[in-house]
């Protein structure tokens, strides 16, 4: 069984080579193997900036097809919710039918992040326009969506207190979805 | 043609019902059908939050299966990027193989909201664990996979410059989708 394993990681020290090793190694722990968005030999030298984006994403789609499930890395980036790009996968994953699993890195509701994101006027600088719209409040991790469907997958989204520092590196709740798989299959 | 009419919108005021019918109206002069995430009658009285999201989310999964296409607000929401529920329906329609387009009503390259970020100080508060992390510059709207699934579809994101306290509401990028897709067919 193979696992695609999502998340901002790649935006890591030489794009997450450290943590994708380490995750696979936990993947190979359990009798999976981990596939890094990273893998492959994707060669963009001579692409303009958008074609390399476009290539990256073509190569990411690839690596999806060929998983049977993913455990994306749901911890805040840049916001108050996870990454986008590991959002679409997400949604990517869940329409292909394959199992969607998530770990956050910072317990809090999704509703706590955003009315602390008004409630201290952060989002003044960044899109002072979304002030007064709805937050929705259904105990969950990130926006319903990602929660959504790693329910409908059969599991739930591992919400992990670690050490300050540490949100986009410990793995506990890597491992915790790997248990979560293994007990199910 | 169906169109799931996808984004914050449904944040706003009376889950987005004068901004809902407004693109539902635009959609009918080009001849589609506007879908929104709020349409049928949902019932979720009585249920835990999370039952409550839970409904939510299959509600959604089923607009988005009777949609031949997307039209996505890609307008940056709580922070530097999209809404993330927005994304994982980008995703979702991606895998399905329907048209997916979008548009945001913040110009700006992704690259250089994330630099603002970073250089304002504005993660301090935020994911202060993210500094350092690299910055993707491919001159996309933002994250490459939302790109490049609107690329891939043989689109491109409509990006707009509109009047300010506008960026949730104005509708020039979503009619300069339909044109896109209007073309095409």
């Amino acid at each position: 069984m193979k696992i695609y394993l999502a998340g901002p990681d790649v935006f890591l020290d030489s794009f997450g080579a450290t943590i994708f090793a380490a995750k696979k190694k936990l993947c190979a722990l359990y009798g999976y193997v981990g596939i890094s968005p990273m893998d492959g030999q994707l060669d963009t030298s001579g692409l303009a900036p958008f074609e390399q984006g476009v290539s990256i994403y073509a190569a990411n789609i690839g690596h999806m097809r060929v998983c049977d499930a993913m455990i994306a890395n749901m911890t805040p980036f840049r916001g108050i919710s996870m990454d986008a790009g590991t959002a679409f996968e997400m949604g990517f994953m869940a329409a292909a039918g394959k199992a969607v699993l998530g770990y956050s890195n910072v317990p809090q509701s999704y509703a706590a992040r955003a009315e602390a994101y008004y409630s201290g006027g952060r989002h003044e600088a960044l899109d002072a326009y979304s002030a007064g719209t709805a937050i929705e409040s259904f105990e969950m991790a990130d926006n319903l969506m990602m929660a959504g469907a790693v329910h409908a997958s059969g599991f739930e989204v591992v919400r992990n207190s670690v050490a300050r520092g540490q949100e986009l590196v410990a793995l506990e709740g890597f491992e915790a979805c790997l248990r979560q798989l293994h007990k199910r299959r």
